[in-house]
C-alpha cells in the first residue's frame, strides 16, 4: 500500500480516568488508582473522519498526564512535521517521535516518563496500523516479528485476589468459573497471608484443577528475600506453572537465590521500565532461558519500538520472544504478544473495569484467544472503553 | 527542649518554577527545565508566625507537582494527625510521613515518585529543625550522624559547561575565576566533543591549576561503554581527582569495566533513586570503598530518612559516609553533607539561577565553606530564593 508522505499529527490529547476497582494483592491496594487515556489525532481521513490512535497506560501505575502536557506533547508538536515521517516506508516514524519525546531527559530514572512516552507511542502505532488497514499485531510482525503472527494465542487468567469475604468455597467457585469460561491456566495472588494459610489457599485452588501445571502464583514483589526462600521451599513440590515476582524487581541477588532454591519456572519483569533494567535481570538474576518467563509492560516501558530493542538485546543473552509474556490483560498486550511472537497473554476479566480484557465478542476456547481482526489495536470492539476514547477525541 | 506533642501539618503547597538557565552537558540541555518548590506549613508559632519548611526538587529532573497534588499531599493530610508524630521524641515523625506517602505505590520504578516524596520530606525536616531551633545539619547529626558535624566543609565548584562561544581564553578565565573565589577543586564537563578536543580542553583547564588533583570531570552518563574506555585510556595519565558518570547509571558492567581500565577515582550515583539501585552499584559496579565516590541527590531519592537507610545499607558493603558526596549545590545538600559526615559538597555559582548556591553571605575560603548557622536548611539567608518560598506560603 502506498502511504501518503505528507501526513500530520494534528493533536495529542490525554485525560486521567479513575479505575473503578477495589482489589488488593500482597503489597498494594488499587483504591485510588488512575490511568491516562490518550488520543493521537492525524489528518489522514478514512470513511470521512480523521484516523485517531488510542492507548491507555496499562494498570498499576498512576496517570501521567502532567508529563504528557508539560513536556512530551509539546516536544512532538513543535517538530518540523516532515521530520516525524519515515521517508523510506512512508507514514509516521515511531523512532523519530520517540526521540522527540526524549529531548531534555536525563539517563536513568525511567519510570517517571516511560509510562507517558510508551502510552503516546502505542497510541501512535494504533493510528499507524489503522492507516495501513491492518491489525496492530500484523504491523508489528511485519516490522519486527520473525514470522507471520499466529491466528490464536494462549491466554491465562489472573484471579485469586485477596478479599476479606473470601471462603474456600468462594475461591473454588471463582476458579471453576474461569475453567467454565474456557481458560486452562489460572493465576492467584500469594504472599498476603501467613505462609501456612497461603499454602492452604493454593491447595484449595488446586483441588478444582487438573494439576500444578494449571496454576501460577504472583507475589507482586511482596516477599523479603528470606521469606521468599520459605515460599520456594513450601511451593516447590506443587509443580506450579510459574512463581511470579517473588521479591523486589531490581534485587537481582534475591531473585537469583529464589530461582536457585525454587527450581521450577519463575517470572518477573513487569516492574522494569528500561532495557538496561532487563539487561541487569539477564546478567545478574539467575534467570534461565527456556525455563523462566520475562514479563514486560510495553505501554509502561517506552512502547513498541523500545520493546523491539529490548527483545533484540535479550537475544544476545540467549532469550527468544516466546519466553516473554506481556503484562496487562488488554488489547494492547494482545497485539504485542501476537506481533512479537510471545508465548501467551493474560486476562483479568472485570477486574479493572473497562480497562480489563479484550473485544466484547472475544471468546476463550481451550485456553486460546483468537487474533483480533479489526484494524489497529481494536479498541473499537470494546464498546464501553471505546466510548471513553471517542469522548476524548470528539 | 520539650517539643509540643499536638503539633500539626496545616497545609502542604507546591509550585512549578522554570529554571532560568541556558547550559548543556554531554547529553542534555536545560532549556525547558523546571523544579517544584514546596512549603510544609505547621501550626507551631514562632515569633508570631507559623513555622513553615521549604525545599525544592534539586535540579535536572522536572517539576513533580502533579504527583504531589494528586497523591502525596492528600495521603498525608488524610491521616490521623497524631499518627504523624514521634511519640518518644516529640515532634513530627518523618518515617511515618514517608510511609503515608508510599501508600498505594508499587515496588520499583522509583523516580516517578521519589523526587516528589523526597522534596516534601526535606521540607518537613526544614520545619522540624526550625521547631528545634537548630540548623538542619545539627538535627541530622543528632539523629543519624556518628559525631558532631564539622564547622566547615570542603566545597568544589562545578563549571566548564559546553558553550558555543567558548575559547581557550574564556575557559581559562572561568577556571581562574573559581580559584579567585577561594575554590581549590573544579569540575568540568566531558564527553560532548570528539575525544581529542575534549582532552585538549582538559589540558587547557589544567594549565591554570596546580595539577590533576585540582580537577574532576563529569560525562553525565553520555559515553557508550566502548567510548568510555577510550576516555579512561586518554585521561588516566592526567591524575584527575575523579571521573564522574562515565556511562549509563545502571549499566554496572560498563561501570565496572571503566573502573578497571581507568584505575583512578570514579564517581557516580546522582541518577540512582532507590536504595536498591545503590545496592546494585555496590554489588556489581566494581566500585572501591575508600577510592571511588558515591553521589546521591537526597531530595530526588526519597529524602533524608531514606538517605540514612541507604548509608546504613552501604556500611554493610564496606562504605562509610565520607565516600559520599551529595549532588546539587545548594543549602539542602550542604546540610546533608555536614549532618551525615560526607566528605564535601559541590557548588554551581549562578548556573541554576536562584536555585544555585548557598547563603548570600557565605564565602569559600581555602576551598572550605562554613557550616550555616540559621535554624533549618537556612533558605532564609538566600534572599531571592526565599522570596519565592515566602510567596508560596503567603
Amino acid at each position: 500500500m502506498k502511504i501518503a508522505k505528507q501526513m500530520r499529527i494534528t493533536d495529542i490529547r490525554e485525560q486521567s480516568v479513575k479505575l473503578d476497582v477495589n482489589i488488593r494483592n500482597a503489597v498494594f491496594s488499587f483504591d485510588d488508582m488512575t490511568t491516562s487515556i490518550v488520543a493521537v489525532m492525524t489528518d489522514v481521513i478514512r470513511d470521512g473522519a480523521p484516523i485517531t490512535g488510542y492507548a491507555f497506560n496499562s494498570t498499576g501505575r498512576y496517570a501521567c498526564g502532567a508529563q504528557m502536557r508539560d513536556r512530551l506533547i509539546p516536544r512532538i508538536l513543535r517538530q518540523d512535521p516532515d521530520s516525524l515521517l519515515d521517508e523510506s516506508r512512508g507514514g509516521f516514524d515511531p523512532d523519530a517521535i520517540f526521540r522527540a519525546m526524549m529531548f531534555g531527559e536525563k539517563p536513568g530514572g525511567d519510570m517517571e516518563r516511560s509510562v507517558a512516552i510508551g502510552t503516546i507511542e502505542v497510541a501512535l502505532w494504533d493510528a499507524m496500523a489503522k492507516i495501513e488497514e491492518k491489525p496492530l499485531h500484523a504491523l508489528i510482525a511485519e516490522r519486527y516479528g520473525a514470522a507471520a503472527p499466529a491466528e490464536r494465542i494462549f491466554c491465562y487468567v489472573g484471579g485469586g485476589w485477596y478479599s476479606p469475604d473470601e471462603t474456600q468455597e468462594s475461591l473454588k467457585a471463582e476458579m471453576q468459573g474461569y475453567l467454565d469460561q474456557g481458560y486452562t491456566l489460572v493465576k492467584a495472588k500469594i504472599g498476603g497471608l501467613p505462609i501456612d494459610d497461603d499454602v492452604q489457599r493454593i491447595e484449595t485452588i488446586l483441588s478444582v484443577l487438573d494439576g500444578g501445571h494449571q496454576l501460577a502464583v504472583d507475589a507482586n514483589c511482596g516477599l523479603s528475600p528470606a521469606r521468599a526462600l520459605e515460599y520456594a521451599e513450601a511451593l516447590k513440590p506443587h509443580g506450579l506453572r510459574w512463581f511470579e515476582e517473588p521479591v523486589h524487581p531490581i534485587d537481582f541477588e534475591a531473585t537469583k537465590a529464589f530461582v536457585e532454591a525454587y527450581g521450577n519456572p519463575v517470572a518477573t519483569g513487569e516492574n522494569l521500565f528500561a532495557a538496561e533494567d532487563f539487561q541487569n535481570l539477564f546478567r545478574y538474576g539467575g534467570f534461565r532461558p527456556g525455563t523462566d518467563i520475562v514479563n514486560i509492560d510495553i505501554p509502561q516501558s517506552y512502547g513498541i519500538g523500545m520493546a523491539a530493542r529490548t527483545l533484540e538485546m535479550a537475544r544476545r543473552y540467549g532469550w527468544a520472544a516466546p519466553s516473554f509474556v506481556p503484562h496487562g490483560g488488554n488489547q494492547m498486550s494482545l497485539a504485542c504478544a501476537l506481533g512479537f511472537g510471545m508465548e501467551m497473554c493474560e486476562s483479568y476479566p472485570n477486574v479493572f473495569g473497562v480497562f480489563s480484557g479484550y473485544a466484547d465478542d472475544a471468546r476463550v476456547e481451550d485456553g486460546y484467544l483468537p487474533a483480533p481482526q479489526l484494524p489497529g489495536i481494536g479498541f473499537e470492539g470494546q464498546n464501553a472503553l471505546y466510548g471513553l476514547f471517542k469522548e476524548l477525541a470528539g
